[in-house]
């Protein structure tokens, strides 16, 4: 719409190195003619990314406009570990692995422009999906002036055909194993691969097993389970096994752990926020564990009060990631708020790996609430005094006793 | 309180035969001399009914104030579909199997009531946990003018010893095994299994194997994956594999397939309404598997905006169940919204179980909302105009820019 | 977008009968050459419908083609008064006059296009505004296939000068009064009168007087206040001072006395679903008075868990409503929920209305939950049990005992 | 319950210097013969508070264990507008001025009680009311060891007769108006005065003139309307007219102009915490202007993102603030989001009072997100694209096609 027409100067690319982005760089130069700087940043996707700068250079990139960082610590330690202090799901059962990394590569796309002078960002998304949303509301929310290139909802590229000539027109390598077309389309960081399209469009077919690619199915994890302890400070996790790892080195260990025994595979049908269901297979090895881990601390460090409260905000939360309102005032509200109930979620939970299950099986804390003189079953030396349920239960019923009476009379 | 200064007439007693509920009744025979009525459910305990029968009968029960009934299918056809309809999961992971029997169990200790002409009903929860609650605000909701008698909020049989030589002075049978102290209490129904109480006090240490009672253990379940096909009905399981089957009987026989592949297990620290935490090992076989396939049918027949609501509902909906408020108005009104996005919760799911977890891995459904049309990768013949994803974006942003803008003067 | 290139062959065109609904005629006729079917509907807006048809006669509509109907009395029943079951309040005080009356005229253009067989609906809704979005969804949610024409978001008429043009043209008359720019956009029906636009266009000038056209200014009302009483019947007003009338004829009759006493008016700055903020004044006399009434009578008959669950869904409806979503499924959910809670809502309040405020004075029912027997400061005959409150205490302050204990430790 | 069984050595009382709390002070040197420690705190309430000194002393209270201190800064800062910040109405009406004055009160007499090494504090709360509540739900959540000691709830005094009859056989002077049973109770702060009991019991009759006290009739108020401009930072009014005031003042100037202009008065029902329904009748002359203009502010400088969640989050702060959860975490953690929301919260309103009414008419903001340039009638200059609508209906319409789309399939 009004961004169609805009022609812009300068453009920062999400560049993965991959033909699809590479066809997007020249097509945006031949389109616009104009600069395109690229970024492209290592999120924990598992892909190297110096091939990157020679293929950008290829394409007449010059150095000072190829950016490649290396942003795991920050992906980790700002946004997945302040969204897991919520246990945020969507709809019941997705860790939020893909929408999560968007407002951060957003994030860097407006700040490079800024530096470069760059007067809008492009990416790779289509038109059908979430993350065209999450990458341009990030975007505009970040700089209001920005306008970002959405090049699928604007180009004639439609097929895979014509995606392939324009790339032979142009000089485009193209790797032998990418002139077929996919079997499914894949989303990889370092919290989780996503896996959809093609052959898991159909929610009635099981997903074939090679669409699985970082977790081992369940079957052939191992035969004996694994304990594994981890350490909360401030919500946060902050060790395995009693050693000090950084977010993003904490991540990687527990995608490997996690990983191995199976864990964080979910077969999905959601809801996108562009009004249509799609099915993904989702694989969160490390997440999957770190949730579990994350309400297991919770379980002895967090009122009931804050528990749920928390509990309720949380589909709110979920939505707005899932929706891409990261950088949004009720995203930052809700933030403020789940912080706020974190203060004492400090320490150590024992999760069990086992044939594709994380379970917590015991949790400690010198910030327990728990009070085992509370609730014993054995004498408690006055701790609790049972009559007091008595009263309790009185003034709880009143009101219903009020409504029994007046209802008999309508009966 | 008010209650213990009440002298009963005529008490209905829920009995279960057991060594603790043969003392209260003995207990409210002496204290208050009064006539006593027990009530013995079948909600699926897995315990003979009829020795009840023999032992209150032995206690000086008149055969026509002794009430035995089998209430298995109104428990799951009233109590836990509905629930199940919310996918309710209290503090993020119980399945509120406790919770839900017991405003079942009050309903009849009330209907007795009212057809014995007893003016007090009682049970023989303690006055620490939860149930007390559950029991008696179910009670006063559904008669205004019941009494409540709490026999472990009045008496001084504070320890075992005391009871046991209750028993003893008052000829109650004590069943050798019965002598010693259980290592945990245990309640059970056709829903599930809870333990708590004595060695799983202290929430750092891991249950022993022995806790365990319904449930293989997942390292002990068999090594072959099962798959099953659960049809459901308006939010309800009405198969398995095809073969239609009453409420009750699907959850046996999920409880059946559950149990044997380790599904269901949860170690927890919960908040009670009372104000403690307490630490409860639950088994939950078929359960387990009913909300796995109640949300994989969901998946496909519930649009996003219903799906969220009832995602946005389902803390408060469980925390009124289980702090005992079944008969309330708002969980009445929370069931109404509930049970109106369930009329085309209708299809089939199919589940994988195997050594623990239950997993959807497809689903269909004549009322799916899917449209592979809309979503596909390929050509959508029209379906879709991608080109309106750019209106869409740009005017979710416009706040935001708007926003950013502010923002940015103020920096 | 995809509707700008679909050719409609006959459209259903809500019609008002004055200038802008007639050049939209036209175009419509003009820029597609399709058949076009009037409809006009008497919401209670004061003008007379009968011109109308004149007018679209004398624009070549067939007789059979022309649809004008009195739908006060649905509008009331099916749409305002389900709504005002919820006080719903946007923004915390806009009772949603405008927005409450766009999806019954959908759902009319809707049902007459498939009783003529037309293939689209049309709207004089401009492309900034919420109406098109009201109109619109509800047109979807009732008929997948029908299109939409929004004529302000195709044509080139984006001036006064060249619709008058336009008119002049096409030989529609246009009135001397409409040659000039009227100085602020009104919209009308039984529940509001709403303006905005042009003089209102700052927010922080106060409205000049002659804006206001249906409530007499404060200070121009009666100096003696007014009591009327107003019955309920399961949450719907059905009487005015003991007299039974229909539901418009009790919306009418509020809006007369409240209007007398120039009750309902609202200067407002809100936020549009369409992402800017823009600023009204409402007029909505009769329905500030019933707002009142319904919170007076749910004071003495609704019990605080159904009020509070209300209360916390009922920003959540009126956001709903305000976006155009009457007919979703969430809207649905809610709304049984709501209705669910007025069984009982049943009485009479009495309401002063005085220099622009109506305030509830007294209230009275046979549904009353309010209990004298309670509440009293008098002796209470056992009713209450003083005693019972310290139980209640202690069991609600146990948690934050065990959390100031924690806490402290931290400190 | 436990409090009533505990001893207290020394005890810190919330005294007004009345006859009640005088009578409780003897009581309290009477029944346990500990030393008391006299906290009096002036909030505004508009009573003298050196005649509680004398008093006390007469009661041979020690100099140095007599407390009198003015806390209305502090009340206003830290309490009354932290709350108004979040518009916060208890059941849609009531501005709480009983329940906010409460945890202040509460957490001076723990200080106090800390300072001066009392083992317990007391106050005057009658047993079936709220404040018993609020008073000791903040007490414990701040000093967990504390004892409460509630002499309403243990005494014997359960008359007028006996009071007085304690009083005299005491040597407590009783002045003669307070020889007679007022008419109805009363509680004042520098936010409210509120009037319940005795002659208010009967919600059917309306409130007699003689209980207002703290506002003229609005029939008695200036036939003129007053327009004030109330300025705004952060949330908080920080000036009236221009001028700064600190913010006791800025409530103080308010209630002058409120009360002079007969608005904040509310008759009103509402659901206590312990279970009954209560009538009272609230004078609030400087809140109600006060949460005007907050509204009026907020209406340009707070997006529709953060205004929403605030709405949506009001009613459970409300109930929190009601129920006495002032000192909860999760108040807190709901102080935290309504806070983060408040930032940009500066800016000018410009409010008329008139007859009972408070009503924004201007307000304007360097803040301010109205932008005219977008929601003009007016050519825009390209601020907002109107196609951009159609693409923005069209995937919001998406989902409702759909399910109208199944939906069909069914009837």
């Amino acid at each position: 719409m009004s961004a169609a027409k805009f022609a812009p100067k300068k453009v920062v690319l999400a560049y993965s190195g991959g033909l699809d982005t590479s066809i997007i760089l020249k097509w945006l130069q031949t389109e616009y003619g104009c600069e395109v700087v690229t970024f492209t940043a290592d999120l924990g996707q598992g892909e190297e990314l110096e091939p990157a700068r020679a293929k950008a250079e290829l394409m007449g990139i010059k150095p000072e406009n190829i950016f490649i960082e290396d942003v795991r610590e920050e992906f980790v330690r700002d946004f997945v570990f302040p969204m897991f202090r919520a246990n945020a799901l969507y709809e019941g059962l997705y860790l939020l692995g893909t929408s999560i990394a968007r407002p951060l590569i957003s994030k860097r796309l407006v700040e490079i422009a800024e530096m470069t002078g760059a007067d809008a960002v492009a990416h790779g998304a289509t038109g059908k999906g979430n993350d065209q949303v999450r990458f341009e509301l990030a975007a505009y929310a970040l700089n209001p002036e920005i306008k970002v290139i959405a090049p699928w909802r604007e180009w004639d590229l439609s097929s895979r055909t014509k995606l392939l000539a324009f790339a032979e027109e142009n000089q485009i390598p193209v790797a032998k194993d990418k002139r077929g077309e996919a079997p499914f389309s894949v989303d990889a960081n370092l919290l989780h691969t996503s896996s959809e399209g093609k052959v898991l469009e159909d929610p009635a077919q099981m997903a074939p097993d090679y669409v699985y690619q970082r977790t081992v199915a369940p079957e052939d994890a191992p035969n004996e389970p694994e304990f594994i302890e981890i350490g909360f400070e401030k919500g946060d996790a902050v060790s395995i096994n009693g050693e000090a790892m950084s977010p993003a080195t904490i991540l990687t260990k527990l995608n490997e752990l996690g990983g191995k025994h199976g864990c964080g595979r979910l077969d999905f049908v959601e809801n996108r926020f562009v009004g249509m269901k799609s099915r993904g297979i989702y694989e969160t090895p490390g997440g999957a564990v770190l949730l579990e881990a994350h309400r297991g601390i919770e379980q002895i460090t967090l009122d009931s009060g804050a528990g749920h409260l928390k509990d309720s905000l949380m589909p709110r939360y979920a939505e707005l990631i899932y929706n891409g309102f990261w950088y949004s005032p009720e995203r930052e509200m809700l933030q403020a708020a789940i912080d706020k109930s974190q203060e004492h979620v400090t320490g150590t939970v024992r999760v069990k790996l086992y044939k594709g299950a994380a379970t917590t099986v015991a949790r400690w804390s010198d910030h327990s609430l728990y009070s085992e003189a509370h609730v014993t079953f054995e004498e408690d030396a006055g701790a609790y005094d049972q009559k007091d349920a008595a009263g309790f239960i009185q003034l709880n019923a009143l009101r219903l006793k009020l409504l029994a009476a007046r209802n008999r009379r309508f009966k």
